[in-house]
Order: structure tokens, then sequence, then C-alpha cells
């Protein structure tokens, strides 16, 4: 079955590929993520969508004359590092193919339609997620969010202000949130919902609480070989017992989650007893008690760890977002204009997750019969990304119109 | 007190330098490590010492024809990822210093006497240490290193070639060792043996059995908020089981050490399970059993681990050097004529400790304040490097003459 979404993909399938990592590597501001800007303000235009790039470097594509109550679907093109080619671009496509659809029907909206993407979504490379929404909101304080580094110690600053944006004007954008009235974002599933249920699109329910931690362990660099044990310390072993407290803390708080997925020793040589290792975790629970009882719970173990190891430690909270709960209203609208689409809970963020604070925010989820996402197994069939831009373009109709 | 090594080394001070890590990085075949080999042969043609690389990448410096026979000194002039500025360099300033003092006093060698620069000492970047000593003297399959790959994939051929080098032409080569008759190489100390003692330098007694084994951990790349903990076969949490097991196993073993100071999780995502983790073991113990105790008890832990989440684990040695006892009469003639140098057993490894199979060999120690080493606090003072030349003088005119 052709689907204009899964051809648009097709489209973009050779940039960021990471050679390396396997999948996708595609960061804000980035070289891969700035080509996929071009691409999209090049698919627009070919629509007549005319492109805005707003002062936090999210583009909206607009289908009538921007302005208030507007109807606004889309995701973001950037990835994890070695992600998927569906989590994030596919809210993208379908967004663009719902708009040809309802063009070819010769719907024409009352209310404004525009196709949004939102800027370093999932955080690869200046480690906050839902960057460009949550300056968008104001989620973010504007000089924190500049000073953010990349690994390789570019700011965010550096990187708009490189990609033609002036730093100064990034923060919260009322002119930009006010056109916003509802938000629709579709996204492959990231987990095997719909496969159990047999249905290829259902709508979110709500969003998990969760957050980023970075903890520092400091210790002393010095040979591997020629340092007694009796003289270490290493701060590879609090490192290591953080990892293993975080699957054993959320294993006792029913429903949560926390990963190390990030784990960076410092210099990382071979026969060198790193000097410092820096670890990130991601916990999420369903709200921010369980979250907050998690992290604690880690907090306290890496402490332990690193006092008996001689090393000292600091933890950096670098983003919380508590939990969603998506507009009943919307949901239940837009899961009755599918025909009584499945509503799911979901453990991943999303911008809309940001946006719902906002306006009426909805989410689309198209089936993934894998199950996995942020990899290169992250997959949906074309029928069912074609079921969800029906599903989509319904409800931009009946919101719209 | 002016000394020749140090103010050599103060010189390029500026090459290599790790803004980010601290200290230095200087990798085989590099920027930095050609700078430095451009620098040394410009100081050696600045002594009328005739330069010569030989087909491995090492670079002699001929005092005298080259021939058999020969006394050898130097050491090496790349670094671990963020070293410091005498493991390797020391070894090559002092022995430039050394041929400056012995032609100011008038002394002309009988035999010809090189000062040798080897080729990537560390490892740091293709994963072997010795590489130039192993390739030199066979220790190495030249097919293998050959395709040895550096983080970002580039082979030992191509970097070779890069250089100038004929890759085809990498191994042993029986004309460069036939030439050395002797081989003393002064280095910093990795320790504190000698400021407990109280003496600027020591010579080496022996050398370390030890060895790096790469274990590569291969779970299920996901999403770090969608996955349940039930559903993850996350790599991270064996691999920070060996970090633990390495200081158990070889707190059990005598003597030994047992370091994991490299770790890459693949793809590195804050909000992404990993799909595999490169772990690097440096293990070493006074012989090969012990060695070989301290590593099997860890490989086995890391299985249990492994099997226990549900990941698979490839254990790979990628280098193994048995313990180095360094020639007795070329040890004791050393200390003798530094008038009872004190005799100091390393777990450091070195080039010396690769041609000891060859050819007798001896090792200077110059006293390190600090003890640390691989990191920035390495150090020597001006007078302790003074003395180590004055040393090594001593010897290269006893040996040469």
């Amino acid at each position: 079955m052709p689907d204009t979404a899964t051809d648009l993909l097709a489209a973009i399938a050779d940039v960021g590929a990471d050679r390396r990592r396997g999948g996708f590597s595609r960061h804000g501001f980035d070289r891969a993520e700035l080509e996929l800007r071009e691409w999209f303000a090049a698919e627009a235009l070919s629509r007549d969508l005319a492109v805005r790039t707003d002062r936090n470097g999210n583009m909206w594509a607009w289908w009538g004359e921007p302005g208030p109550d507007a109807v606004v679907t889309g995701s973001h093109l950037d990835s994890v590092p070695g992600g998927g080619a569906f989590d994030g671009p596919l809210g993208v496509t379908a967004a663009l193919a719902a708009v040809d659809a309802l063009r070819a029907k010769g719907f024409r909206p009352v209310r404004p339609v525009a196709v949004v993407v939102f800027a370093e979504e999932e955080g690869g490379r200046f480690g906050v997620p839902c960057l460009g929404s949550r300056l968008l909101t104001g989620a973010i304080d504007p000089d924190a969010a500049r000073r953010l580094t990349d690994p390789d110690g570019v700011t965010l600053a550096e990187a708009v202000s490189a990609a033609g944006l002036d730093p100064a004007r990034l923060g919260r954008d009322d002119d930009a949130l006010a056109t916003v009235g509802r938000f629709v974002e579709l996204h492959v599933e990231q987990g095997r919902g719909l496969v159990d249920l047999g249905a290829p699109v259902g709508v979110a329910g709500s969003i998990l609480a969760h957050g980023r931690w970075r903890f520092t362990f400091t210790g002393e660099g010095n040979h591997a070989g020629a340092t007694l044990l009796g003289d270490r310390r290493d701060p590879m072993l609090p490192a290591s017992a953080l990892v293993l407290a975080a699957r054993r803390a959320a294993s006792q708080v029913d429903g949560s989650r926390a990963t190390v997925g990030r784990l960076v020793p410092n210099p990382g040589g071979t026969n060198v007893i790193a000097s410092t290792v820096d670890v990130w975790l991601d916990a999420r629970a369903a709200d921010a008690a369980g979250t907050r009882a998690v992290v604690d719970e880690i907090t306290a173990a890496a402490r332990a760890a690193a006092a008996e190891e001689g090393c000292s430690v600091t933890v950096t909270e670098e983003s919380y977002g508590d939990t969603v709960h998506f507009d009943a209203g919307l949901r239940d609208f837009t899961a009755d204009a599918l025909g009584g689409a499945p509503a799911l809970p979901t453990g991943a963020g999303h911008d809309a997750g940001i946006l719902a604070a906002h306006v009426p925010t909805a989410m689309l989820f198209v089936r993934n019969p894998t199950g996995v996402s942020h990899a290169p197994a992250e997959f949906a069939e074309a029928a069912d990304c074609a079921a969800g831009v029906v599903a989509l373009a319904t409800v931009l109709e009946r919101l719209a119109g």
C-alpha cells in the first residue's frame, strides 16, 4: 500500500545515517538536522505552505494565514544517537501527508493549520529533551539554555548563532504560542501496546513523570599498572555501583524505570585509572513522588559507593517533567473521530507533553511491530503509517473545519 | 638547576595539549604525534644525528655509523588520552641531553649510539601497547596489526600509509633489530618508590605480566522510558558488574591489579538502553598464572552477569606480555655505574620490556614526587631530570666507550 508519509521518510533515509552506531544520528543544529530543515522547508514550499522559523529554531509551515486558534500538528526531525527512522520524522511526514490528503479531497480549513518541527526534541546534543518546545513555552530558563554545551563544548548559543538565529532572542515566545489553538502530534509507538491490541492507531492517555540527572564522580587519575589497589580512588567503581543501583531502585517502585545509557570515563584510556566519570541517569515513574523515590535511592547508593572509594560525587538535575495527562476532551474527541481508538499511556516524553501545559493537546500512536524505539529496529509498516495519516487527517479536518 | 631534558620538554608543551581532558593526547600517527616526529627529526639533525625511520615507523637518530652492537636509548613520544608530559618524552629528551653532555666532554663513542622513538607505545589509538617495538621484534602478527582500528574506524594500515609508510612492510625488522647491542630506556617513575627511598634515580628490576582484554556485551537497544524493566536486555548491567568484579578479583591475588578505565556504551544516548557495551580490562600480576587467575575470575563474573540479563558477551585478548626480568648483568652494571642506584619493580609496560626478549635491556627511573602517572599530575623536578641525564650519559659512556 503506497503511503506518502513512508515515501517522504525514504527521501531522507541517507541524512545523518550513522555508520558506526547504526541507525541515525541527527541532533539539534548539526549538519544532518540542518539538512533535514532544508528538506522540510522545500517540502513545505512545494505545498505552498509558508515557512517561518521562530526565535527558538522551531519551524512552522502554515496552511492559511498564521494566527490564533490554529490547529497545529508535527513532531521533530532530530534523533537519539544511533536512533530509528520513525521517532520524530514520522510525525512530520504524516503531517505533510495529511495536508496532501485533505487538499486532495477539497478541504479548506476555517482555522489555520500549521505543521511544526520542534528543535532538539531528544536532547541528543545539548542534554535537555524537548528543548525547542521548552524554550517556546518558557519551560526552561533561556540563560541556562544558552549555556548548555554539547560533547565538544559548543554552547547552544554558539550552535543557534551558527544556524543563523540570534541567541539573545531564545526563550518564551508568546507570539508563536498564542497561535496554537490545539496541538496534535502523531508518533510511532514506543512499545507493543497496539500490537497486543491488534490496532494500527491509538491515542495517548498520559506521559510518565521523567527526568535526567547527571552524576559526576571524581577520583584520582593514575596509572592502571603502577598504582596499588590500596592507593586507588577509582571513580569507575561508584559509577558502576550506580548503574546496578538504578535497576534495583526502579524494580521497587511499580511501573518505574531507571536507565544509564550514557557513561563517560575521563580520560578514557585502557591503561589509565579514570580521574572522573560522568553518568547520566534517566528515571521515570507514574508520578513525581515515585520518580523522586527512585532517584533518591539511586543517589544514596551512589554517594555511599563514592565514599567507600574515596571519591566525591555531584548530582545535577538536567531536566524534569511532571506526569502529563493529556486534555481529556481532546483525547476523547480524537478517539471518537477514529471510531474508538484505544488510549495508551507512554513512558516516552514528547513535545506534546510540553505543549499540554498550555493548550489542549493530543497524540496519535502508530503501531510498531518490533516494540523497539530509539534503535535501528524501530519500525512501522507503510499500511499502518497510511492509517495514521488517515486518522490524523480526520482529526485535523474536524478541528480546523 | 637548568636541565636540557626539561627545556626540551618545555619546547613541546603545546603539542597535543588536550583542553577537554587536561594533559596531553598524542597518539600514534595522529596530528600531534606527527608534529612531535618532525620536532624530533629537527632536534636530531641540529645535533648532526642521522635520522632514519624504520619500516614500522620507529625513528632512529644515529651518532656514528648505524651498525651492529649499537648502544640504543630512547623511549616514545605518544601519550595515553589526557596523559602527563613525562611518560615517554622524558626518555627521548634525556637521551638527546645525554648525547649533548657526552659531546660537551669530548666523548667519542667506539660503538655507535642511537636515540630511538618507538611508535604508539601507549596503544592509545590502536589498542595494542608497545606497537612499534612489537612490530620491530615480531611480537605481533603484522596482518593482525594492519587490521587494528582506531575509535574512528581508521586502520593501522591506513594511518601508516597516510604518514608515508608502506603498510605492506610492517612487521619484524631483522635489519633494524640486528643493530641493537643493548637498549637502555630512561623513564619517569610511575609510583613513589624513589620518593620513599629518597633517591632521584633508580633502575628497573622487573615488569609485571600484563595484558588487555576487550569485553563486548550485547543486549537490545531500546527506549529508556517506554521499555518495561522485565523486557530489558541492558548490557550496561553486566558491564558494570565486570567493573566491580575486576576490583574484587585483583584484591584476591597479591600484588595484582585490574582496571577498567575505558567503557563505551553504544549508541550512548541518555534516553537509550544501550545495544552493546565495550569494556576494556587492563590486568597485571607478578606472573602469568596470577594474571590468568584474575582475568578468569573476572570473565566468569562477566559471563554470569550477562546471562542473568539475557545478554551475550565476547572476550578478546588484545595484548599480553609475560613478566619481564631485565638482564641481570646489565641491570647490575647500570646500578653500579650510578653508584649503587636502587632497583625497583614496575607495574607499567615499556618498549624496554619488549626489547628485553631480544637484547640485554635496562631501564632508569627518575623520581616522580606525585607518584601519579598517565595523568596531568605526573611530574619530575628539573634537578631530578638532570640527575637522570647524568646517569644515562654515564651508562652510555661506559657501554659505548
